[in-house]
């Protein structure tokens, strides 16, 4: 089994030992999952470490805290931190770095926690998946547009309560897929519980299009589209029905840390599956 | 401005002192919202300390862990800690248990966090919201039916992933409001943030089915139907329009925490409200 390394660093102190609780009993990103995240990916190698599409993955961070009404993290900060942090990380290979802010404590004057981790990936499962994996179709119980105008359904916010996206994947791994996919009540493809779905459609990129929908902007696909953008593929935000994936060209969950992952079955029903188009979406985002 | 005592007490350990730190940086209560708790009435007087319908929130908080797919947690042992921790709380007046079950640090062998809180409540806001509060409704952006056969929505979970619940309170307060009301996106009223709803139509007492709309069993919305039942009013689980609040003979949101409180205007429109009636409910309820 792949025990996982891990670095704790803390705004405001540094890095600190991961085995030393850190969050109070009343801290409301435990309590309420009332806080926000981002994750990008880590690569050590002989040069050092590099954070893939951080000013990405920090802009996203900024904006979910407003979107949840937190305070505005101090990105200087955050970033001085994440460089403290990357330096003193030495494992080989692929890496999560998670940067997490809270609302920080009920009990006491109101002050956000943040702090980052680093926690190496297990190389066996990213070669596994980046070969192709396996689906379920799970609803996601509302309907394609159920996001406009209702900004406390917290739509495009990578919050801390992400329980029911970790429900779902554990649904579908008990069904014996490696993920699940979110479709909307009026028959949309949406999102992975934390991937991005691309699918190729009449020789075009597709995805989800954000607002209204409520699915999170995936750093790895807008990367991803804006490289085939340039390349001169045509590119679409635009829903697609699991019956459309009969007739695509490929579909994919994109994710920062687990990279471009082809579906090659949805609900037990085999995907076309091109390995010469995942290498090209893939290696434009930095895979 | 009420500053409030609080305990804080760890299954394994007893009562520790609550500004030390507990929880580990990856601990998936805190990183993914990944965990259930139950919270419960707490009053402190002469005679000692009682915890409201302490086995009926036990019971709810095991279901919430198995619905989560969580170990069960052993009752006997919360027992005895919230036991220790009710006679070491010496604050007078009303406070919150609150029992909070995560699964656990993610990078070490797997095995649930189990702690509880006891936090003293405002009196004044107890007052203030028990003679009447304004609701503001909310897009739940689900159907009335959208739990029916996805259990991955965690529908009836008291899950630490109330972001959303949170966001929506904000929001009505924001708008000068002193709470949220769910409705469907179907046109039916489901609950509050932290409460269930009963609605007094025609002499009878309604309240939101379980099931199929996703709403939390309210332990304090079934002890005062039951109550009600047995003085031969009656009960029903049915699904209310917000029109159909114009014609009722009153509107409350129960929580075990605030009690019973009548709203007293949705959206701005005041609703109906006998004070006889709220005395009658929230003293079935034990307030």
């Amino acid at each position: 089994m792949f025990v996982a390394q891990q670095l704790v660093a803390v705004l405001g102190r540094g890095v600190v030992d991961p085995d030393e609780p850190l969050l109070h009993a009343d801290d409301l990103g435990a309590t309420r999952g009332d806080g926000v995240f981002d994750a990008a990916l880590v690569v050590r190698d002989e040069n050092g470490c590099t954070v893939h599409h951080l000013e990405a993955h920090l802009a996203r961070f900024a904006d979910s805290a407003a979107l949840l009404s937190l305070p505005a993290p101090d990105l200087a900060a955050w970033r001085e931190l994440i460089g403290e942090a990357t330096r003193a990380w030495d494992v080989p290979g692929e890496a999560t770095l998670k940067l997490l802010w809270s609302r920080g404590r009920e009990n006491s004057p109101a002050e956000p926690s943040g702090y980052l981790t680093i926690t190496a990936v297990d190389p066996a499962a990213q070669v596994r998946s980046r070969a192709g994996i396996s689906v379920i179709t799970c609803a996601r119980g509302h309907a394609s547009d159920a996001f406009a105008d209702a900004p406390w359904l917290l739509g495009g916010v990578k919050s801390l309560s992400y329980a029911v996206n970790m429900a779902a994947r554990r649904f579908a791994q008990a069904q014996g897929a490696d993920d699940a996919l979110f479709v909307s009540s009026d028959g949309f493809l949406l999102e992975g519980p934390t991937a991005g779905l691309i699918v190729a459609l009449d020789d075009e990129l597709v995805t989800t299009p954000l607002g209204a929908t409520g699915i999170l902007p995936s750093v790895t696909v807008q990367v991803i589209l804006d490289a085939a953008e340039a390349a001169g593929v045509g590119v679409r935000h635009e829903l697609v029905r699991p019956e459309q994936l009969r007739s695509a060209q490929g579909a994919w969950l994109c994710s920062s840390i687990k990279g471009v992952l082809p579906i090659v079955a949805v609900d037990g029903t085999p995907l076309r599956h091109d390995p010469a188009i995942t290498r090209t979406l893939a290696a434009s985002a930095g895979f």
